[in-house]
């Protein structure tokens, strides 16, 4: 009898298989993605999130044989350096310009001869230990993006990786619409999909749109153009490229990673650029303002890169009067009040701003909902799990697939960490794992947890208090003056009234405990000023006592 | 000679006229709006922002004849009680549901008795000192909103309000379209008008298009339906009503500001409930869930509101599955992901969640380019002042204006604090006030400033470690062990090994010091251990050491 095939989006916050999913065929598996989540606004000091892979990596009966990626964005591929850690040996497969960003990864990491690296090409079939996944060409917003078809006793399990149907993709590779046809025909048992646009009517843009944009942009741009975007997007590199061209400006390339992986894309020949066309940033000011164009990081508004930089007159490039920025990007949700701010920022600078809605200088690189809807014709699946999407977009895509003709029992509407089961009796919703995701903060992997960030929560709303108070051991005396230390509150030097009362307050606790223990103590002047500065200021700042006996 | 009129956005955050604006002719002046500002999501702590109007109240020369209001939300008279203790005894004109509202807001600050409150209907021409101030109905998505046209020597000065033209409005009554098209006539000066949606293409819809998704929602809804909305939105809660009625459902409201602000509609007649439908949020559960709607606060995520408890589970309404639940309202900037995630477990929770773009179950108050566009046609105005908006949206209000014929010289894009100045001599930009803005945390104003911020975003980074050394004053030797304090850094009682080198740092630098003065000694810990901790970790923490001699 064949095997179980069991399939596992591991990770939490409802980005169902974003980041990381795990195939089972009895006791063999390949896992699709190694990606990281972003952290929300409210998770204080977290850097990113990797999905909790405990719970495959405590498993003895599990031979990994590889990960096999879909394409080279950070929610894709950005835990691979954790991965590699944890399963030294692994073989992962990509095409060449995923295996380009991987690798400059694990080479940062120094872990770059820890690992077998394989590069393929869209429409190659991969043997992976006992799997096969045929690979597919699909559009994206960056170049070499597959999907996976996994052939199972069942039928096949198709991945789509993130996608859209661009009809004019910049580097000409259409979606492989035959291919998906002919899996059609060979019978999809179960379609994993993108869902992060299935709330959106319509059709997405193609890429190819924006040149209509840039071509306009620098036709009237009277100065420097400076362009920032995600350092990933080779393919926007490339079009900005083309506009600098004709347009007959240099370039020159800001920022640690826009740098890397354009010489990275330059090498593995995915970008084009004549040689003569790049300068050195630190060149640029002996150019003719008209002849100059920067490509730069930081379209999110990340604090510490180019774009945020230069807003806030923390970088080389000084903003100029007439300079034109375009911010070729969309705000990921959580970032759109920081990159508001930075674009107002560079106006108030005298920059001219140029950003979608203004100009189309950026689109979606996920299919709306025609695109989706034209997924499921091609590969008309007998089975679907919506993924990549939180769960409103996952009941949208469900909702979609509905009005399609899908029956509702044939949509699995599920969260990271619950197992899909194919065999032979059909497919079904099995047991949930445990775990969810892990925090990374610095060094610290998953050592910063809930009452962590509670404190750090705490701490951002009302900051802390720290009483330090001498205490005469013999008859239980105050001795000196309590010391107050304090940060986050108030503006101590100009609380002059309610230092006093502090100060009050401490010395009617020492004398009112005459002699309790040091713990009672502390907990009543800790209990105490709580109050006291509560009833002041409406404001609860943590409250740490330390009484010295002398 | 007639005077100059002189004409300031009091405030900050580049919300231009937003929230308070100074009207100066002469020695008299009246205000328009005083609203609050929402924090930043880096803002850390702060409740709300005021406009720092210290400028003005430190002017001896000026007598303040009134506060004109345009309508009831928060961002245009949240401030009214700072601005009552400020100037008792000072008069706010506002229709009838603007002053509603206001009447709330001194009752429960009791300085109910310290003002004097006039109510006008829109269409009113009111002196007010030596202003004369005509006011016109616009519509927006609270009723009773008005502009006013402000007669100066130099032609009319139109503040537009918050405005979009609509065509069907809930309450029926029109824009005010005859009053627009006579003050061309009489000479528009100065046209100070709404810029939020200027990004934006089209025409923003009309209120009642909202029906239609009600109608629907309401007729396929299985069980109760609860409906979250801003609480001032008193026309949205008519369409709930109405909605309800003809699908026979009874009508409970939640959050506290809902039932204030209903009840007081109520009252003055604004609001139209028949009296049996009515019921206390405490007997729904008596009632058939077919028969019940719920109207409640928190659409906006707010932690502490009805919508965001329900989503929590920390409400006394349980979310049951097959409840309906529409989020009608669209997030502020800043408030997405909150408001997502809000929708992502209220649909874990089994409800059906309905909210734009689902169902048009919302629309936006402001006008967007079209309504722009018939504003300047409507008023032909010789200059124009964009207001209400970030400077982004000022510059692209600015940019539609001369692409639809006005002279860019004749639009002026000026942040808050900055003074326009009407004289014989024409239009111009005056000098540039110092001051900004005031946070508002618990009861402190103004106590929380950069310093603090900077802290609270410090700790919330990385929280903080206090160490408590107790040396001895003869030898300089260590007694005991440190004590170490430490919250939203690590959690300490899995972090041995970190503890371990905290001790070690500590016990070599006393042993180093050996005598150095307390001061030197705590310099020379905090250096040290902040050294260690950021090489092990990544991460700076605030440190502080506490030496104690004996």
């Amino acid at each position: 009898m064949p095997e179980t095939i069991r399939i596992t989006p591991i990770g939490g916050l409802g980005e169902v298989g974003k980041n990381m999913t795990l195939f089972e065929m009895g006791r063999d598996a390949i896992i699709v993605d190694t990606g990281i989540m972003f952290p929300a606004n409210d998770m204080f000091g977290v850097d990113y999130i990797i999905p909790d892979f405990r719970q495959i990596t405590e498993r003895d009966d599990l031979k990994i044989h590889g990960v096999l990626y879909t394409h080279g964005h950070e929610d894709h591929i950005g835990a691979v350096t954790h991965v590699i850690e944890q399963w030294p040996g692994l073989h992962l497969y990509g095409t060449k310009l995923t295996m380009g960003l991987i690798e400059g990864k694990l080479r940062e990491a120094n872990l770059i001869g820890k690992t077998q690296l394989h590069v393929f090409e869209a429409g190659d079939t991969l043997e992976v230990g006992p799997f096969t996944a045929e690979s597919f060409h699909v559009c994206h917003s960056i170049p070499g993006c597959v999907g996976f078809a996994i052939n199972t006793p069942y039928g096949l399990v198709v991945h789509t990786g993130d996608y859209k149907f661009d009809n004019t993709p910049v580097d000409g590779k259409l979606p492989d619409y035959a291919r998906l046809a002919e899996f059609s025909k060979r019978g999809v048992k179960l379609l994993m999909a993108d869902s992060t646009n299935a709330e959106v009517p319509g059709w997405t843009s193609s890429e190819t749109v924006i040149d209509a944009a840039f071509d306009r942009v620098f036709r009237e741009a009277k100065s420097r153009i400076i362009v920032a975007t995600f350092a990933s997007l080779i393919s926007r590199v490339q079009q900005v490229v083309e506009a600098a061209k004709k347009y007959n400006r240099k370039i020159a390339f800001a920022g640690h990673s826009m740098k890397r992986n354009v010489d990275m894309a330059l090498e593995l020949g995915i970008l084009d650029v004549p040689k003569d066309m790049i300068v050195d940033l630190g060149d640029i000011d002996s150019l003719p303002p008209r002849k100059v164009t920067i490509m730069a990081t930081g379209s999110q508004g990340e604090p510490s890169a180019v774009l945020s930089r230069m807003a806030s007159g923390r970088h080389k490039i000084e903003v100029q009067e007439d300079d034109t920025i375009i911010v070729s990007s969309h705000p990921i949700p959580g970032n759109e009040e920081t990159v508001s701010r930075i674009i107002n920022d560079l106006l108030r600078r005298g920059a001219d701003v140029v950003y979608d809605p203004v100009e189309q200088v950026h689109v979606s690189g996920h299919g709306k909902q025609e695109d989706m809807r034209m997924m499921l014709n091609l590969t008309r699946p007998e089975n679907l799990l919506p993924i990549h999407g939180e769960l409103r977009m996952l009941k949208a895509h469900r909702k979609l697939a509905v009005e399609s003709g899908m029956p509702e029992k044939n949509v699995f509407v599920v969260e990271n960490g619950t197992v899909i089961e194919i065999s032979q009796r059909g497919i079904r919703v099995g047991e949930r794992l445990p775990g969810g995701y892990v925090f990374v903060d610095g060094h610290g992997v998953g050592d910063v947890g809930r009452a962590v960030l509670r404190d750090r929560e705490i701490l951002s709303q009302d900051g802390f208090v720290i009483l330090v108070v001498d205490v005469d051991r013999r008859n239980h005396k105050l001795l000196g003056n309590p010391e107050i230390i304090s940060r986050g509150f108030v503006y101590l030097r100009e609380a002059n009234e309610l230092l006093n009362k502090i100060d009050g307050t401490v010395k009617g606790t020492v004398k009112k405990a005459n002699g309790n223990s040091r713990r009672a103590l502390q907990e009543s002047l800790e209990d105490n000023v709580a109050q006291l500065l509560y009833s002041e200021t409406r404001r609860r700042p943590m409250i740490f006592s330390v009484v010295n006996e002398r």
